[in-house]
């Protein structure tokens, strides 16, 4: 049982020099390792390991092609400006490969997962000889997985490693005791820039869990070309977070007189304040329309546009 | 060439009197049958055909499975109460069994269509010795047709009857030259109840054109349910026409903290005069909301609801 560690009693600085220690004596003159996604999660343990080891993390972006326009560049070069070394690793055509012909959301997630945890990341950590892993699991995660919500977070199985002792490999989980909100307070404090401090919450399987059905190259595409317009007109609204989802399922539209089987986009923008419940944002129609009529002119195929209006729960904040 | 009618050159009661004459004429004493969906257009054409005809007119009413709720049994007493008899026509079993497996939207189209007209309507035109054809078509289906949006509207070639020389069948169409605000005007006048005149559009292949993907009993059920909250919560919009439409993709949702893999009905309600072009409706946030809360509280499966922000065009009024 985790010990929450709410935002009002949380003093960050305090935490960061705490972590620091722990994770000192923890690895010892040993060799940590964790992935980077840009993240505020895992954007704050790369942070935390920095300090606490400094070369001794080795840290690592895997560009799974999922990413937003321009992600993966963007984030190593963010990091190199805070003077922490960060290797893209580019495993495009190994997502993609494992992500062809995956329907089912279960499985395609486990497709993502596996290739991620197993083979890439896998590999990298194998290769590197570190024994501690980072991982920026925060306590809504676990809340999360503890319901079957959400797979299970013990990277280590996911890497398939059956058993610490056996292997002598050891997670070190620092911001589990944090929700999202103690999570951006202590990332502010750690140096971290705004953008990531306030950084959208962004899923692990990125753009492929904005869509529904197969995830293919052509299908990240749409979805990215639409993310890049729906964070862009509602950078403004304050919301917790706002994302563009492919639907599969087809509707007929029209262009020039005739008709079109085209596609849909379904957009949501949440008001939270650490994502274990949540209401859709009450965003004006006239941005709504915006957003509309930007998604069916640049967005090729997309003939409809759709915005969602259900709480957390019945619904959960991703599609997929 | 059909020469249009607009709304605002039009004297009602000169075109009834008109089209009474030329029904009359066209029919002599002859027997005339017509299709009853309780639509305007097809309830116009019924009251046309029955001030001119009256007896000789045969009125069927088809429930194919797919209305609303109570829908047929309230038409057929509707019509009765006006004085004309309707006779209700239960092919439900039919249409599901031609829709079993049919996903394709083209297909679906084209199973109703047919089971409508080559198998049912086909089936009574036959047996009742009609050789006049009264048919709803108005100027926009005409149009769209033309463009490719909507099939054929010739009822001729969909009963399976070639050619009208070598069967003897005549098709009447006294609204074409109407779009729909022309024949709202017409309905009030020829002393249809408000509930016909002002009556939202309902297409024909009905339910079924609000379900993407494979047409169901069971889902039928579900976006009839929809339908009812939708209509009722949304019936002070003063709205052109609003409908719930239930999606094929499944998203992931949450029931009493457990991951449920839901539906999502999506909601449109629009702006329009003639159903050429349209917007979306600016239905306050609350409204929406509250027809989410409704949808996902009272309609079995369903986790997620959202609201179309698209116009037309690209995006068409239906989905499917």
């Amino acid at each position: 049982m985790v010990e929450e560690i709410k935002a009002s009693e949380l003093n960050p600085e305090e935490f960061i020099s705490r972590k620091i220690e722990e994770i000192k004596s923890t690895v010892g003159d040993g060799i940590a390792i964790n992935a980077l996604s840009g993240g505020v999660d895992s954007s704050l343990v790369t942070m935390l390991g920095h300090k606490a080891l400094n070369e001794r993390l080795l840290t690592y972006f895997i560009d799974h092609g999922l990413m937003r326009e321009g992600e993966p560049q963007h984030i190593v070069d963010l990091f190199a400006n805070l003077g922490v070394k960060v290797e893209l690793v580019d495993a495009r055509d190994e997502f993609f490969s494992a992500l062809d012909g995956v329907e089912d959301p279960e499985e395609k997630r486990e497709a993502i997962t596996r290739t991620f945890y197993k083979d890439v990341f896998g590999r990298l950590v194998r290769e590197s000889g570190a024994k501690y892993l980072m991982q920026g699991t925060i306590l809504t995660d676990v809340d999360e997985t503890i319901a079957g919500i959400k797979r299970q977070h013990n990277v280590l199985s996911q890497l398939g490693i059956d058993t610490e002792e056996e292997y002598g490999y050891e997670t070190l989980e620092p911001l589990i005791q944090l929700r999202k909100d103690g999570v951006r307070k202590v990332a502010e404090a750690a140096g971290l820039p705004e953008e990531i401090y306030n950084r959208m919450p962004f899923l692990g399987p990125a753009l492929a869990g904005r869509v529904i059905g197969e995830v293919t190259p052509k299908k990240i595409e749409t979805v990215r070309k639409a993310t890049v317009i729906v964070e862009e007109l509602l950078a403004d609204s304050g919301a917790f977070q706002y994302m563009a989802i492919l639907h599969k399922d087809r509707v007929t539209g029209m262009r020039d007189g005739a008709r079109e089987f085209g596609q849909q986009i379904e957009v949501r923008c949440w008001e939270s304040i650490d994502a274990r419940t949540a209401t859709p944002t009450r965003v004006p129609h006239e941005v709504l329309e915006k957003i509309a009529d930007r998604l069916v002119n640049e967005v090729p195929g997309v003939v409809s546009v759709t915005y969602n209006v259900t709480a957390k729960p019945p619904s959960t904040m991703e599609a997929v």
